[in-house]
């Protein structure tokens, strides 16, 4: 049984594809799909890389994988990448962690593809938060205890100025905390829910690998969150926050690493 | 190329699965590899029925779609199912749209088999969010321009006494909001954020079934939102309110629906 190859237009463009989360089974069957046919792959960090056994060969493979403290000309030389490959008529893929459009620098990559003229398709992922509330066995909202996900970077912590989030709004909500890339600033974070009136004994999830062999789940409170993140120190997390983060009985042996025949090449 | 079946454990289990947004090609190889492994389907409404072709011969195909206004004893229902027939030995799929997490009413099933003893496992999907801003082709979040996505829900609107969600806090945020099940109360909805001091220019951006054929966005702004609530309504929509909700230009054909070979089955 196989779906249809994703037909080739006959100009350059380019395809972003969700890689999800990690494990190489929570892409979806398009994005496998687009990865088969890609010619160009323009691949991050945080994208499984046992994705790219699925190219086919002669597919041109580009890591431009972004670590912390790295940003502007790096994004711009990614830019430029897609826009020179698309424009030499080539099929390119934007592989991402997890979904395109939450936390991945897709609306730069947009803006320089529309101004280039170059068309583009979005293919999304699952992304981070509902990865690790599965992993976790947990729902990200609930009746009568969350009525929202929010999902926010924990990036901006530590930039100068006013911070860009409201957390006196966010720690007034009734809502999932679901923060990326938050580990580092987690202290300072839980320390400004707690001024802001939420009970230090909140529970707290932190997922590291989210998916992966490697997979760890730390649980706590605000008032641990510190030590929490300490422990998941360079592990690429997730942080759940609020009362449905709570302790998970009853689980099955959980995300599997997926096994890929024998066969598969 | 085949990703192997999951193992089948000695007792009966449920696992949740995201159908994701639609289209047939937008669950993962995971959430596809459960479906033809499957001896029990649970599924609902907002999942694609064109999924279930991929059960083996001799699956049971059990429908529970939830209609808007009728839960409580529906929902029991659900939960003696699932716990009946893991009981039975059997291993159950509980096919929920989008992504489990998100809205939907995870937590009670999830309560239902913790106190039958039952265990689990929750594979994660594309929730409506992610796949409606591919489908328009915007990010959800951006540097500067929105920090945070909020997944929320429209049914609070509707709700007798206070809202369980508190509006103001939601208007003073710099984030991109997404709002599921919502447009029947988007006229109130976004009266109450223009009342908070959001600008009644804010674009705002409904897509109706998100990834098939009848997809449809309309875009418009919280002052006009409420015509195009009305011109949108009875198609399960998801709304993206905020800077980010903009036209897009530049777009390929998005979401071509998928078509499964011939020898499929």
């Amino acid at each position: 049984m196989s779906f249809s190859e994703p037909t080739a237009p006959r100009a350059g463009f380019v395809r972003f594809v969700g890689a999800g989360p990690g494990a190489e089974d929570l892409i979806t069957v398009r994005g496998l799909n687009a990865l088969r046919a890609a010619e160009v792959v323009v691949y991050d960090e945080l994208a499984n890389r046992a994705l790219l056994r699925h190219c086919r060969a002669g597919t041109e493979l580009l890591h431009v994988g972004k670590r912390a403290g790295c940003p502007g000309a790096r994004q711009e030389e990614i830019n430029w990448l897609l826009v020179a490959h698309a424009r030499a008529g080539r099929q390119v893929l934007r592989l991402k962690g997890g979904d395109p459009t939450v936390f991945g620098r897709l609306g730069e990559e947009l803006h320089a593809l529309r101004s280039a003229g170059i068309e583009f398709e979005i293919v999304p992922g699952v992304t981070a938060a509902c990865a690790s509330a599965a992993a976790a066995g947990i729902s990200l909202t609930q009746r009568g205890v969350a009525s929202a996900a929010i999902l926010a970077t924990g990036h901006e912590c530590a930039e100068k100025g006013a911070p860009a989030l409201d957390w006196a709004a966010l720690a007034s909500l009734e809502a999932t905390l679901c923060v990326y890339m938050g580990t580092r600033h987690l202290g300072l974070l839980a320390g400004r829910l707690i001024a802001q009136g939420r009970p230090a004994d909140t529970p707290v999830l932190i997922v590291s690998h989210a998916s992966l062999p490697s997979q760890v789940i730390r649980s706590g409170t605000l008032e641990t969150a510190a030590e929490l993140a300490a422990d998941a120190a360079g592990a690429p997390s997730l942080i759940v926050i609020g009362a449905l983060a709570a302790s998970n009985p009853g689980l099955l042996a959980l995300f599997r690493d997926s096994t890929v025949a024998a066969d598969a090449r």
